[in-house]
């Protein structure tokens, strides 16, 4: 891949910072092919950041999320306020597609103060590195609100309970028992519950089932995690999800407890970003180095084992460290 | 953690390939605990597997696949079988608890030549290198069929696809509508379909939306997954569930695909090794090096940006190798 200039990522970034979406989407994009794009632009793009309300939603799929984000959106536009969305894809394990139906949907809702990228998990169920640059991005862009969504399945639920101000879990009636729900650990990260599609007429028992599970339970400073019924597509209960949103963002401030949250958040990034940058320099090594190549053709033929090879690869890698090191 | 003694490993390893289960249970905690201990008894355990017929379980949580599976092995013990279990237990996201109900509900179908073993998921959705590497000890130590239980959810499904020769995937009548189960990328991985708890009302439903998404699907080869309707509780189409999976393995082995899969979890392991290595490698420094840890507390307090510093602690774990390579 060509390294983008230097001076076209500042220039970009500038842009940005005065909200140009052009210059936003474009950045992204660059970021989305390569981390190094991020690091001319850091000093820049860092310290705008933290001003953005960072709202998390999850669920399971299916329930109605990108629904429910756009009313969200129509409500927070009335108020003149600009949003942000990065809505995490699942993909296809085979094909790297996602599925875009609900996106299409969304773009109804978007005008001139909503931003929306669409991005796929490369992993499924991890929370790609290059969402979390895209909503520095963003939050740097003066978006008021960043809204990230992503599927509830996996890791990317421990990790948006690590990104955003507010986590909003989203239920789906008739999904599933409270067991289930207790499995999936959705129970675990929550801010807000909503149970979406509440006109079914399962829509009640899952609520009671909802209710019942988060009885005792009681988030850092004493929050109460509340349950909300809505029907998105009916526009119903969303104007109350919305004040509960805010009630839970003062609260965090009133409580101290926003820095926490943004702490965490730096801290996943960091170990984010470590991880897909020694991802990056295996990648390099496998195509460019004809020795490890074939040790890695002998594990696959069964000649050699992972275990030793993996240990060889490393330390060659690292060699120098560990001879520095003894 | 003290250094296990190379000498007790290698005994252990030989009682293992005996079969004897003390020494596999002792193993795969020794394993568990440490990617090193598995090194000096590689030469014996590897050369002793891809002998067993190697069985991936998944599904969505509540499926019933802890049922399915005992119900599988009452069959097979009637033939003689010996079955290694490793059921990979979603963890809570906060406690890292696990689930055992089912678990302890399948310990009454196990004797003498079933091996189990659970195991949590450390991170969600995330085949644990440690459930591979015990797959390969049962695997050495004799056992005809390897079965491994895991949710799906995210990466694991991809992965197992690459772990086991035969995927089952196990659906639960009215769990979703079609485009769920496709969005869960479940449609993409599976070699034999099954609509567990068969005996509900919607189960006639769920069937033909199953069978609906498979229709024009076509494995490598020309396998056409098939679907079975099951009610394992009830002990319900399980024989010809255990008919098909014998099937599948011999047309694996008919059209020489056998080896193909398996290079494939060679693959995997050894990706996942490497991964497991270096973040072991970065705990180690995270834990022993000042100068890594202040600027990791600078990152989380906002002075310096995750992009930077990624960099700089990989760039100065790698040191050497960069000015060796300049």
């Amino acid at each position: 891949m060509e390294k983008t200039s230097e001076q076209y990522l500042v220039d970009l970034a500038e842009q940005a910072l005065k909200g140009e979406k052009q210059a936003i989407a474009k950045l992204i994009t660059l970021i989305e092919e390569s981390i190094e794009n991020f690091e001319p632009i850091a000093s820049i793009i860092w310290p705008n950041t933290l001003r953005a309300h960072v709202i998390g939603v999850t669920g399971m799929p299916g329930a109605g999320k990108s629904t429910l984000i756009s009313r969200l959106v129509k409500l927070l536009r009335r108020e003149d306020k600009r949003i942000g969305i990065i809505a995490i894809d699942p993909s296809s394990p085979l094909s790297g597609g996602s599925l875009l139906g609900d996106r299409i949907r969304m773009q109804r809702y978007l005008d001139e103060g909503v931003f929306m990228r669409s991005m796929p998990a490369r992993r499924e169920g991890v929370l790609p590195w290059r969402a979390l640059l895209s909503l520095e991005i963003l939050d740097a862009a003066g978006y008021d609100y960043v809204i990230i969504e992503t599927v509830g399945a996996g890791q990317s639920d421990v990790q948006i309970m690590n990104v955003a101000d507010t986590v909003i879990v989203t239920i789906i009636p008739g999904a599933g028992d409270e067991i289930q729900m207790l499995k999936a650990g959705l129970m675990e990260i929550g801010d807000i519950y909503v149970v979406n599609k509440a006109d079914r007429p399962e829509a009640e028992t899952t609520y009671n089932q909802v209710r019942f599970a988060l009885e005792n339970i009681i988030r850092e400073g004493g929050w109460k995690p509340p349950i909300h019924k809505t029907a998105a597509v009916m526009n119903r209960g969303v104007k109350e999800l919305l004040d509960t949103i805010k009630k839970h963002y003062a609260f965090l401030k009133d409580k101290n407890l926003l820095g926490k949250r943004r702490e965490k958040r730096r801290l996943l990034e960091l170990d984010m970003l470590l991880k897909a940058r020694f991802e990056q320099l295996l990648e390099e090594k496998l195509s460019s180095d004809r020795e490890i190549l074939e040790l890695v053709m002998r594990v696959r033929s069964h000649q050699l084992d992972p275990v030793t090879v993996s240990k060889k690869i490393l330390y060659d890698i690292m060699r120098c460290l560990h001879e520095a090191r003894s």
